[in-house]
């Protein structure tokens, strides 16, 4: 399977710009670097195995309680955990391809149940097939349509994973991209976590996939559980200490949130408006994330990657996530500088 | 169970000399801080997922081919991998409690084959339990007796293994502090590392608990089994920078070999000297080791560890090792000035 973010492996670095990497645009937090140079001698010594300060902070930063909050060496760790804990695993496509992949690693069957029209979850055929100890894994926004569930079937489908005690798994790597108009945590607070996590990470919004820092909000009886499967020591130095500061920086929050939106808009704007006409026609999909999903109207997306490719962008090809077949490329939000340079390229 | 490094949560950080964790107290390269500063950037990208750079580098310092090289997040990640795919573990005991932790985490059964007297392992009993797919797991050199395995035993256990087609999981996280009169990566090599696999780390020799990096040599076939079940991006940014600067440091790794073969004499002759007649009458065993196991004639290891406590040591008690009874104690090889207060605070 492909994941995006392969600049280094395609022509020189310097040349090209990374569509296919879906990271904040603004970099990580400058607070960041001097902490960790302040923190520097800490790598030689081993992380608090029970990362009592780490897991403090970000139940600070979510709004729970630190019983509540496990933590991953990336998002996928977290996956593979609880894919670890059931007996099937229950996907809507396309998503992630890691889901599937970590539910195969850990040798568990994999029901694929298709979005619906406009990338609606197929709240009956859940229902339909739903049993004890599935676990359903959901991206909240998810990746790569770039849309969140609504409020109601996000509730609906949790009872209905209740009713069954299966477990809802909802990836939202993305949430703090999202203009969203519910908060996960504060939803399902009151039901204590029963039967379902919260994932979310550093590494898109922050801006640090090489850090290697993704926690998760659920049940003290669930992350007691995990826990106990979890491998000592797993997450870094550099991320215990990220984790401590890149909560606090409201700035650079907000700031993020802001650029995202107004970014996000520019290039659906743009792209609505002169992708049908350009010489690769192409419709974008409504987005509330920090990518665009695209379809293309008379190429294969090898045929799109090796366009861009040649003005010096970087996209993210979509034939591996299977359902979508070889028509859809995907695009992260960049600064207007670089969405700009986008443009031009559909425009020639 | 119990591991060493529990610095962070012993009374103030800055009052006590840490002897439980067995770390170089050299510290690590001085060449990695300003690696990692001139690259700090690299957080903001995804690490290589095939990590091209750092398997070269890793495989030029253990003299094999990048073919034969996996990965860790720490030495555990990889004896987990390997739990994952065998029938049975066994190991010998006393030894490093997460092999058995992992085994059990992967719901694995776990035959344990007590060490002889002298710690010597008992081939015979290996050579009648073994089983096809059994992953056997030997610490060499072995925590907490500080003794590696001699060429011939080595060789005679891996002949054994293979007969059997069993699995060899050699863990030499230690292998740079001992006095090695052989490299079981050159012993195995004209084998292509057919049933085995030898681990070593970044963790200990180059001071580096906090940054995650362990590495293993074995065969293309094995290492493209394992491989496939690795979580993406398991090895961390500044993990991957440092496996490609430490190993380059030939003066750093000479000068901490030096010290470590000076410092294990030193601590070793002295414990002999005063040990017996000290309040707390003690007598150590022979070590190849960057660390002292101990044995107490009189106390138990909780009441040493208060004893040192009071004198701000920090000891690793071994009552966690199951089959060493509650008295012994386990001491690092630490720098003169602080090897010397360890004997002051015997000799009171």
């Amino acid at each position: 399977m492909e994941h995006g973010g392969l600049l280094s492996f395609n022509k020189e670095k310097t040349e090209l710009i990374d569509f296919s990497s879906n990271i904040n645009p603004l970099g990580f937090p400058k607070s960041l670097q001097e902490t960790l140079l302040d923190n520097f001698n800490r790598f030689a010594v081993y992380p608090d195995i029970k990362y009592r300060n780490l897991k403090f902070s970000v139940s600070k930063y979510l709004d729970c309680k630190a019983e509540n909050i496990l933590l991953g060496n990336g998002a996928v760790e977290l996956i593979d955990n609880f894919c670890n804990e059931a007996n099937r695993i229950i996907v809507c496509t396309p998503c992630f391809s890691e889901y599937i992949l970590r539910a195969e690693a850990r040798k568990k069957p994999v029901l694929r149940i298709p979005y619906l029209e406009d990338f609606l979850p197929d709240i009956n055929s859940i229902e339909k097939n739903l049993q004890q100890n599935d676990l359903l894994i959901l991206g909240n926004p998810n990746n790569p349509t770039g849309l969140s569930l609504k409020k109601e079937d996000v509730i609906k489908i949790y009872e209905l994973v209740k009713a069954k005690n299966a477990f809802l798994l909802l990836d939202e790597a993305f949430f703090e991209f999202c203009p969203f108009i519910y908060d996960s945590i504060h939803l399902f607070k009151k039901d204590r976590f029963k039967n379902i996590c919260i994932i979310r990470a550093a590494t898109k919004f922050f801006a640090l996939p090489g850090i290697r820092l993704a926690y998760a909000c659920t049940s003290p009886e669930i992350a007691g559980k995990i826990s106990r499967n979890e491998l000592p020591w797993h997450i870094n130095t550099a991320a215990e200490i990220a984790g401590c500061v890149i909560f606090e920086d409201n700035d650079y929050i907000q700031k993020s949130k802001n650029l995202i939106q107004e970014e996000r808009k520019f290039l659906f704007e743009n792209l609505n408006k002169y992708g049908k006409s350009s010489v690769i026609p192409m419709v974008p999909y409504f987005s509330e994330c920090n990518f665009i999903l695209i379809k293309l109207l008379k190429h294969s997306d090898v045929q799109a990657h090796e366009f861009f490719l040649d003005k010096n962008i970087l996209i993210r090809t979509c034939s591996s996530f299977g359902v979508l077949g070889n028509n859809h490329i995907r695009i992260a939000v960049k600064s207007r500088i670089e969405n700009e340079m986008f443009i031009s390229a559909i425009k020639i």
